[in-house]
């Protein structure tokens, strides 16, 4: 795998900067691995994800999903934090486990002014995902 | 436009019970109208939604259009609480304003076993939708 | 409601320089309504489109939507034969009858580079939708 | 990769038998490869798939993915010919070459009620995928 156009680190520091209501210490996430093309991230599990039934939300794994393409999409064109959601669709395929969630970005296409990713959810150490997801994003022109 | 099967007071009950990650006093969440086939549902402004560019999130617009597409079910169906989301579609349209969101809920079909249905989204106020979704739910066989 | 950029005639005879393979005597298709930010598309119905159970086949109302948003696209911009789909998601509500179909465009967003539009897709003659439509579009940068 | 539930004849004669308007000697249409959990499908390139810009149209690639899912689901379930497709999402990627498309299907979840199937959609001898799509099943209940 190509190494991303970011560092971990550096996206990290992005994140927090421009990002701090969704990414800061308490949000339990981590980008566990980055390259061009795709990223892996975790969400720690925490009790407020929970819905009746015992399972975690639709709302939890969405948010999961719009952050990891982001991290992806960002990895790949470099810091340009108006890149917007233009939509998202997700299918919900199983009753996620009382656990970590780990969250696989694929990118699908780069163009110069859309792309469209791909993330398979799952619950840590659980082979058959929880969530399928498809998303669109607007890149902007590039500013000069 | 028919009553629906709950009362908004039943259903906000039913909601504290059941939902308390979602639906509580500091949620910022109010049900404005429901009917038989449909509901309006306010989120009051938070300065945690805001998103770089100054809008408000998609995780913010696609939560609360999944809590608008519960209210309108369980307002047409009555108190089953193991309804789940099996998938949902999300179109941006347009960047929120910084103040209230107004989701608007229409059943499109309310079968025994599948429920389809569309939500827009408004900053409060403002004419044109911000967000456009559809989503289905999974009816669980009736308990006697 | 106001006028389209183009009429139903000009609009016709640009489908059929444009698009022979979808839109010719055969088809079939026929534009009853054209206004700035929507249309009105009757499918004349046919033994062809009939799958097990007697239903209408849901390829057969995929393509009457790609082609009715064709026309509320085009009837909102002008002619534009380049303008490409970029997504579409669809919503199978209940079984057609075997009629003729009728598919009614909304454009929820026109913006210089991406359109969105929902269309809802009827039997002739019932009151209830038998699908839900909607789709983004990508625009071409203006030719001078 | 296990064995499907039908053989590629015994499905194919089933298809002819059901789908004789989808499914017929000059629809171009083959299963290539079969297995539990997935199939590869090929359509014959013909002419009038074409579109403006010398593009294969959103219609033909549509409904080579319901065929596609169909076949995935017919395979991995058995002979029942009533199971519908309830929802069915598309992402276009890139603008398809005038060769043959090949589709390769994977079942995501397969459930008692309800099956959910991704396709990857390519031009033939091309490495980059030209379309992705998502689609959702009901299943019927089994007769005795």
């Amino acid at each position: 795998m190509a190494a991303a156009v970011m560092t971990v680190e550096a996206l990290e520091k992005l994140l927090a900067d421009e990002f701090p209501q969704a990414f800061h210490a308490g949000s339990g996430l981590t980008i566990e691995e980055l390259w061009q093309g795709g990223c892996r991230v975790r969400q720690g599990y925490r009790d407020n994800f929970i819905r009746p039934g015992g399972t975690i939300s639709g709302p939890t794994m969405m948010t999961l999903a719009d952050f990891t393409f982001y991290v992806a999409l960002l990895g790949a064109i470099g810091p340009q934090p108006l890149a917007v959601t233009t939509s998202l669709n997700i299918n919900f395929l199983r009753k996620p486990e009382q656990r970590d969630l780990i969250a696989g970005a694929r990118i699908l296409k780069l163009g110069q002014r859309l792309a469209v990713m791909e993330v398979e959810i799952f619950s840590d150490g659980v082979e058959e995902p929880v969530a399928h997801v498809t998303s669109t994003y607007s890149i902007p022109p590039r500013q000069r």
